[in-house]
C-alpha cells in the first residue's frame, strides 16, 4: 500500500490554488517558507520524534522533554537560527517544556518591569540560559484575584533584604510552568510590605535553587504537583509547588520600574505609567489567540482527511461505502470547524496589528485605545480559545471509534489545548470584563463620547436598533452587508437591553452581578461580531490567486451563517431577523457547505502541516490509514508478550476455579 | 485541619430531607442499602484503591486491574454474593475490566441467540469463568454498520466446520473490549457462506486462546490496540485486534436461535422472531442511560461542593472572598448540570419499565410498540451520552485550574465517560435513526394510524400546531403544563417542517440525505420532550418526603427552561413562544437559581457517592480540599527526588554553557 495517495482524487476535485492559499493562510511568503524550513527540520530529526510520547510514564516523558529542550538549544547554536528561526523550531517541537515559561514569561516580565539596571544584570543570564525563570503568580488558594494572593514580601530595613514567606498552606505558589524541577530563578509576585504598611502585589527575582548542583535553596520548598490531564499532554511540564520559609533576597531584586523601596524602607511610585501593563496582556492573549487558529486547523485537518478517507453505509448492492465527508450531518458539523480556524486565523494577523498600534500610542502616551484594546483581546481569548476547546472534542467525535486511540493525535491536542480556557484569565471572567467594558459604553454614548475600535458600530446605535433586516432569499444572505449588519444589531440590542435591566437594579453593582449570565451573551455577540467583521474585511481585501478570494467568500458565510443559525434565539428575540429569514440561513448553510465539499482537502492542506506537526495516524497526508494504525498497536507494552502479565497470579487462578485459594 | 467539616454550614442550609432524597435518587430503600452497602465494602478494601491511577504505565495498570477483577471474584465467592449484589459491587471497584464485557455482552449474547443446547453447554463455563468471553463485532474498517464487516465464516461440509478467515487488513475485529490479552473465547459476527452463497451478518463462538497456557491457538493473530485517551481510563481495558488465518470451528458453533446451517450446509431460518433481538438493544441502551445519569451526577457532585469551598474575588476590605458557588455565572453553567443528572436519572428510571413492558409484549409476539421504543432509546442514548460528555468538561472547567490535575478525578472520568458517544451506535446516526421514525409516524397520522408510547403527542397535531402560549408572567413558566405543551409542539413543528421539505425533495432518501442536520436538531427536539415529561410526571407522582418534592419541583423548571433558553431559536421561529416570552424564561431561571443555591450541596449530597467511589480531591465530603492537593502532589514519581531525573544529561550543559559539547 506505500505511496498509494488515498486523497489524491480529493485533492484533484479543488478549484483554487493551494499554493498561493497556503501564502494567505501563513500571512506571508517570508512566513510560510520560514515555517516549512522549521517544521521540515524538527521532522527529520529523531530526538524529536513524538509518536511514542503518550506510552511514556512520567518520569521518561519529562526526561525525554528535558533532552529535547537541550537538543534543541544545541542545534540552535549548530545552525545559528536568528530568534524568529529559534521561535519557530520551539513550536514545531511541540511538547509543553520550561523553555516556554523562560522565554514566554519569565524573560518579558524582567523586560517590562525591571529597571534599566536590573535588565543589564538579569537579561544576558537569561538569554544564555545560564539561569532558567519562571513565573510564579498563581496559589493554591488563589487563581485568578492576583488581589487575594497571600504570599508576603516584607522589607527588613537591618539587613536591606526583603522576607519572602509563605504564611498559609493556601499561600503555596502553585501551577507556575517550569518551577517544580527545572527552575533556577523565579519572579515571584507576593505583597510588598514595609514599614507596616501592606502595598500590594509586586514582583520579585528569587533564587531557587543552586546553580552549582540544583538542589533547592534553603527555606525553599519546591516540587511538582503531580499529573495532569491526558497522557503525554501538559505532563512534560514540571508545573510548581513552591513554599517560602522566611527567604531573604535582596532588596535590589523588586522588580523597580513601576515602584521601588529605598534603602531606609520607603515606597516610592516612579512616575513610569501604570498603562505599560496593559501593552503585555494584549501581546499574550493575541499569542493565545494565534494558538487557538493553529490548534482548531490542526484538529479539522486531521478530522477532514480521516473523513475523506473512512467510508460508512450507503454502499449498493455491493458497491464501496460512502466517504463519511459526504454526509451532510459530517459537513454540518466540521466545515464550520475549518471556518472557524480560518477565522481565527485572520482575526489573530488583525490583533497582531493591533498590538503595535497599542504599542506605538503607550510610547506616546496615548492611551485612549488602551481599554478598548484590553477589552478586545479578553473577549477574543476567551471566544477563541473556548471554541476550539470544543472543537478539537467535535473533531474527535467526527473520527469514530478511532478518535479515541490516542495514535489518532486528537486525545492528546485536547489535552494540551484546553489549559488556555482557563489560564491568562479564565474565560467567564474575561466575557465579564468584556460585558462591563460594553456596559460602559452604552453609558456613554449619551454623552456624546465617541466609541473607537471595534465598538465604532455602536456610534450607530440609532440606525441598529430600528433597522431591519432585509434578506428575501437565501442567497440575500451571501451579502457581506446584510450579514454584518446583523451582527451588529444582535450585539448593540443585546448590550443595550443587559443595560436596561442592570439600570433597574438596586445597585449598578447588583444588577451586574444577578444579570451575569444575560451579560455574558451580550459580550460573546459583540465578540463574534468581530470575528466577522475582519474576516469580510481580510476577504474584500483583493485577489490573491486562482479561486483563493471564492474560497475565503465561502467560508465566512459559513463561519458567519453557522453562528447565526447556532444563535438564532438571539437574533429573533431582539427583533434582528424573522423566522423566515432564519430558515433561509438553513437553505443557505446547506449550499455553502456543498460549494466546500470539493475544496474540503485542499484547504486542510493549505495549513501546510508536516506529519510530524499533525502527530495523527488519522490524519496523515497520504490517507493510508489503516495499515498505519495497525501497525502501531503492536508497539503498545501490552504487546510485548501474547500472554499478559499478570496471567499467572490473577488470571489462571479465575479460569482454574483456584481463586479462593489464591493469595490476591 | 483534620475532621473540619467546610461544608457543614452549606448542609444546614438545605431545605429539605436529604435522606429522604437519597431513596429517591437510589429508587428504592432496598437500593439505596445495597449501593451503600456495596460501595462502603469497595472503598474500605486497599486492593480497590484508585488514586494512584493514573501514575501507573500501562502494563502496571493492566496488571492492577487483573488483580482487582480477580480479588472481586474471590470476595464474591467468600461473601457469597447474589447476582445484584455482585453486579452493585462491580459497579463500584469502578474501572474497565474484561469482566464488563464477559458478563455484559459475552453471556447475553449466547443466552439471546443460542439454542437452548448451546446455552446448556456455554454459560455454566461462563458463570464460573472458566472461559472469559468478549463480543467481536467490529472491524478496523467497519464501525457502526454492521452490513460491511468483511470476515467470513464459510462453511465446509466436508469437515462440517465453519472456515473463519479474515480476507482483509480492514476485516480485522478492532476495538472489542477484553479482547485483546484475557479473553478465551469471543463471539465472532461474520458473513455465513455457505454453498457459495452470503447470508449475511452471524455470530459465533470461536476459541482464541488454549485453556493450558492461555497463547493464541494457531491461525489466530491477537492483540491490543494500543494507548487510549486520557492517562488511567479506558487503558485498564485491552481493546483488542483479532485476525483469522482459515481457522475451523465446529457447525455447532454458529449461535443459531435464529438461523441453522444444516450437516449438507443448507441455511434454514427458525420460526423465532428477528425483533427478540431488539429486545436486548433496548436493554442495553437502557443501561447506558443509567450509566449517563451516574457519571453526570458524579461530576456535578465534584463541581459543587469544590464550587462551596472555592472562594474568589468578591472581597471587601481583606474581608473573605466570595464562594464561587454564589456567582449567577457558575449557577448558570453548574444548575442544569444538576438538574439533568436528575432528570437523566428518572428518564433511565421510566426506561427500565419500558424495558419490562416491551420483553412482555414480545414474549406474547406483540410487536406494536417495539419500533417506538427502539427509536426512543436510540434517542435517550443519544441525548444523555452527548450531555453528559459535555457536561463533565464544564463541571472541569466550572473547577478552575485544579480541574486539570488528575487528583481532581475530572480528567479521568471524562477519558472514561466519552467512548460512550460512539458505542452502541454513533449519537448522530442513532439521531437520524429516531429522525426517520419521526418522519414515519408523521406521514402516518393522515392515515389514522395512531401514534403509540413517546410519540402519542402527536395525535394532538392539530392543536399542537397553532396554540398559542398562554405564559404571560415569569411566574407562569412555573407551570408544567405550559412547559409540556411548549416542548411538545416545538417537536411537533419541528417534525412537521422537516417532513414538507423532505417531500419537496425528488426522492425521499434525497431528502432526507440533504436535510439531516434539520432531521438531527427534530430528533433532539423529541427527545427533549420525553426527558422532560418523564420528569414532569416523576414530580406530580406524590409527596415523598419533607420538601422532597419542591425540590424535584425546581430541578425540573430548571431543566426544561435551561432547555428553552438554550434552544430558543427553535421555539422562535416555530412561533412555538414570542420573544417576550422568552426573556420570561430568562427572569424565572434566575428566580429558580436562587431557590436552588441553599440546597445544592445536599442535592448533590443525595447521590450517597463515597470518596472512593467519587475519587476527587475537590469532591471531598468534608470539604478539606487544599491539604489534601498538597498531599497528593508529592506522591507524583517526579518528586521521589529533588534535583530531577535528567538534570546531569540535560540541564547542567545547557546552564554551564557546554550544550555544544555535550552528547545528546
Amino acid at each position: 500500500m506505500e505511496g498509494v495517495d488515498h486523497l489524491a482524487h480529493e485533492r484533484k476535485t479543488a478549484q483554487f490554488d493551494v499554493e498561493a492559499m497556503k501564502v494567505v493562510w501563513a500571512g506571508s511568503k517570508h512566513e510560510l517558507d520560514l515555517s516549512d524550513r522549521m517544521a521540515r527540520l524538527v521532522a527529520s530529526d529523531p530526538v524529536f520524534r513524538k509518536d511514542n510520547r503518550t506510552m511514556l510514564d512520567r518520569k521518561e516523558l519529562f526526561k525525554n522533554t528535558l533532552k529535547k529542550a537541550a537538543h534543541a538549544w544545541k542545534r540552535m547554536h549548530e545552525l545559528r537560527l536568528t530568534e524568529e528561526e529559534a521561535g519557530k523550531m520551539r513550536f514545531f517541537i511541540d511538547e509543553p517544556a520550561y523553555v516556554d515559561l523562560h522565554w514566554g514569561m519569565f524573560v518579558p516580565a524582567i523586560k517590562g518591569q525591571g529597571t534599566e539596571e536590573q535588565q543589564k544584570k538579569w537579561l544576558p543570564l537569561a538569554y544564555k540560559m545560564q539561569i532558567i525563570g519562571c513565573y510564579a503568580q498563581t496559589e493554591l488558594g488563589h487563581g485568578s484575584n492576583v488581589q487575594g494572593l497571600e504570599t508576603t514580601a516584607t522589607f527588613d530595613p537591618n539587613t536591606d533584604e526583603f522576607i519572602i514567606h509563605s504564611p498559609t498552606l493556601t499561600s503555596s505558589k502553585w501551577w507556575p510552568g517550569g518551577l517544580g524541577k527545572v527552575s533556577t530563578h523565579a519572579v515571584v509576585y507576593a505583597r510588598l510590605i514595609t514599614d507596616g504598611k501592606d502595598y500590594g502585589i509586586h514582583g520579585f527575582i528569587v533564587q531557587l535553587r543552586s546553580l552549582d548542583d540544583h538542589s533547592p535553596l534553603p527555606g525553599i520548598t519546591v516540587g511538582d504537583i503531580g499529573d495532569k490531564f491526558g497522557s503525554g499532554a501538559y505532563n512534560s511540564m514540571d508545573n510548581g509547588v513552591l513554599r517560602f520559609d522566611h527567604v531573604r533576597i535582596p532588596r535590589d531584586q523588586l522588580l523597580m520600574r513601576l515602584s521601588q523601596v529605598t534603602r531606609e524602607g520607603k515606597y516610592v511610585q516612579s512616575d513610569v505609567p501604570r498603562q505599560l501593563l496593559y501593552g503585555t496582556m494584549v501581546f499574550v492573549r493575541q499569542t493565545i489567540v494565534a494558538d487557538a487558529s493553529r490548534a482548531l486547523s490542526r484538529a479539522s485537518c486531521i478530522a477532514t482527511r480521516y473523513s475523506a478517507v473512512r467510508r460508512q453505509f450507503g454502499a449498493q448492492d455491493g458497491g464501496p461505502e460512502t466517504a463519511v465527508l459526504d454526509y451532510k450531518t459530517q459537513q454540518n458539523r466540521l466545515f464550520p470547524l475549518i471556518a472557524s480556524a480560518y477565522a481565527f486565523r485572520f482575526v489573530g494577523e488583525w490583533l497582531k496589528s493591533l498590538y503595535t498600534d497599542v504599542t506605538q500610542r503607550l510610547q506616546a502616551n496615548d492611551f485612549s485605545t488602551l481599554a478598548e484594546a484590553h477589552a478586545c483581546t479578553a473577549g477574543l481569548k476567551s471566544l477563541t480559545t473556548s471554541v476550539t476547546a470544543d472543537g478539537i472534542e467535535e473533531c474527535r467525535k467526527l473520527c469514530g471509534g478511532h478518535g479515541y486511540l490516542s495514535s489518532s493525535g486528537l486525545p492528546e491536542l485536547f489535552a494540551v489545548y484546553i489549559p488556555a480556557c482557563t489560564y491568562e484569565g479564565d474565560n467567564v471572567v474575561l466575557l465579564l470584563q468584556v460585558a462591563r467594558f460594553l456596559m460602559k459604553t452604552v453609558s456613554q454614548l449619551t454623552t456624546g463620547k465617541k466609541p473607537v475600535g471595534t465598538t465604532a458600530y455602536m456610534g450607530n446605535i440609532e440606525h441598529l436598533m430600528q433597522c431591519r433586516c432585509a434578506v428575501k432569499t437565501a442567497d440575500d444572505w451571501l451579502n457581506p452587508y446584510a450579514i454584518q449588519e446583523a451582527f451588529e444589531a444582535r450585539a448593540v440590542r443585546m448590550a443595550v437591553n443587559c443595560a436596561q435591566n442592570v439600570s433597574k437594579a438596586p445597585s449598578q453593582e447588583e444588577g451586574f452581578f444577578s444579570l451575569s449570565a444575560d451579560l455574558v451573551e451580550a459580550a460573546v455577540a459583540h465578540c463574534q461580531l468581530i470575528v466577522v467583521t475582519k474576516f469580510i474585511e481580510k476577504v474584500q481585501r483583493g485577489n490573491v490567486g486562482d479561486g483563493v478570494k471564492e474560497q475565503l467568500q465561502v467560508l465566512c458565510n459559513i463561519y458567519a451563517l453557522n453562528l447565526l443559525h447556532k444563535h438564532l434565539g438571539d437574533f429573533l428575540v431582539t427583533g434582528t431577523i424573522t423566522p423566515k429569514q432564519g430558515a433561509l440561513v438553513s437553505e443557505q448553510l446547506r449550499s455553502l457547505y456543498s460549494k466546500l465539499r470539493p475544496n474540503a482537502v485542499a484547504l486542510v492542506d493549505a495549513f501546510n502541516y508536516t506529519d510530524h506537526y499533525l502527530g495523527s495516524v488519522l490524519g496523515r497526508y497520504d490517507g493510508n490509514v489503516y495499515p498505519a494504525l495497525y501497525e502501531q498497536a503492536w508497539k503498545d507494552p501490552l504487546n510485548e508478550s501474547d500472554v499478559p502479565d499478570g496471567y499467572a497470579e490473577y488470571l489462571r487462578p479465575v479460569l482454574k476455579q483456584q481463586v479462593r485459594l489464591a493469595r490476591l
